[in-house]
């Protein structure tokens, strides 16, 4: 039932070679979600760097949406380094490229920063918020995703869902796993791509497809939810810049992403 | 005379494979600059998709410091699609790899954005800016990058040179390249990651090496000057996360990175 642990198992085939079974519970209308493929190739990245347990960042290039069920992954170590380890991985089916993605895995510990200049999330308590819920009226498709990511919205930004959006570009949630378990590095790259795109926002109701996708990990997330605030930046030339970021139950930035995506505006 | 067209030109051996002459001129304290780098992976990944002739989104995974002199890109296509070309790219060096690149090419035009989310850039006039020189008394290297494109910084944030940083996490700056060309998407690469990093700002004066850095071109670039902004976001387990975004003479967002950064604090 949706676990995020069996979702992203591998089976190793070689050195540098891994079957995976993907899941079709970790899905948009039908389209498996960029942030889990991203995690199933972290996860072969980390398996490839045993020193270097976690993903630090991850550059994902989405060329062709993979079906459920199995798919291969490929890494190959760049660099072993002290520090960290820097290596790519495919995830191909049917021998055509899916995802393509660069790693840099690392150790992260759950110190908070040194210095920020990140602006605190702004969201009201866990409890006021909206269940998003998996068949949204009027969406016109399925959001299995939501039957295993527990997403609850911003009220003050809700007003896509009728028509009414707010408009500034802004849409924050709070996000729990459905199965009662705490986040982790690799299933923090699905929150941070959350349902629906900031464009909704915008009165933009078609769906955005990510092309390239960018998640820096910063540090281990405290147990508890996390909140997430995804903001829309320049949209022009059928494309949107977007930015998200997770702060854990301590108000710590844990992880961040940047993608750009197709929009019709 | 360090012409940028020159420094990134290529020579093809084969369908995917390309020479290069890494030039010395676009190197910062001796090591060759990452933007640069990555515009040379973006020449060649143009060459393959001659209907999409600009880079819209890059990511590089900086692996190994590259020597000036020979180095061998190679490219592979991932999608060829109507509306873009998903590629990868490598830069290598007597085997090794220096640079692995994910390219999303398309075709920009010089349209303003739809909408905007976008702080416009707050800098003085040109005139009143400080130049930044090649060699920077007590940098303690030399900035050979600064002889190719001209760069003239905020003066409310060079307290930096001087031992007082404002910490404010900023620095602008206005860039032109110094051979009289106008900027374009590739050459916007090298301005995207400018010198010194922001983290010099924060009082921390060690260099800052770019761990992955994630580029979006957005629109083509009026011709004249660029004005650029470098933020700092959050810094703490020796990472530092870093947003560019480049403003041509219109006032438009032309171009925005991020990047995760090496720093001790």
């Amino acid at each position: 039932m949706g676990n995020f642990q069996e979702a992203t198992a591998l089976d190793r085939r070689s050195e540098t070679e891994f079957d995976a079974e993907l899941d079709p519970q970790w899905s948009v209308g039908g389209k498996l979600h960029g942030g889990y493929l991203l995690a199933v190739l972290g996860r072969a990245a980390a398996e490839l760097s045993p020193s270097h347990p976690h993903p630090t960042a991850i550059s994902g290039s989405f060329s062709a949406p993979p079906d459920a069920g199995p798919a291969r992954v490929t890494v190959e170590v760049l660099r072993a380094g002290r520090g960290l380890t820097q290596l790519r991985a495919r995830l191909a089916q049917n021998g055509k490229p899916c995802v393509e993605a660069l790693v840099t895995q690392g150790l992260l510990d759950d110190e908070g920063p040194w210095w920020s200049g990140v602006e605190p999330i702004d969201i009201p308590p866990e409890e006021d918020c909206v269940p998003a819920p998996a068949e949204a009226p009027g969406a016109g498709f399925r959001v299995d995703l939501m039957d295993v990511v527990e997403q609850r919205l911003d009220p003050r930004v809700v007003g896509f869902a009728v028509g009414k959006p707010a408009r500034g570009g802004v849409i924050s949630s709070w996000q729990r796993l459905a199965d009662g378990a705490d986040w982790d590095p690799l299933s923090l790259l699905v929150a941070l791509d959350p349902v629906p795109p900031v464009s909704y926002d915008l009165g933009l109701s078609g769906w955005a497809p990510t092309v390239q996708f960018t998640a820096y990990l910063r540090r281990l997330p405290a147990p508890g939810p996390i909140r997430v605030r995804m903001t829309a930046g320049d949209v022009g030339g059928n494309r949107m810049d977007e930015v998200a970021q997770a702060f854990d139950s301590k108000d710590r930035l844990v992880a961040q992403a940047t993608q750009i995506a197709g929009v019709r505006h």
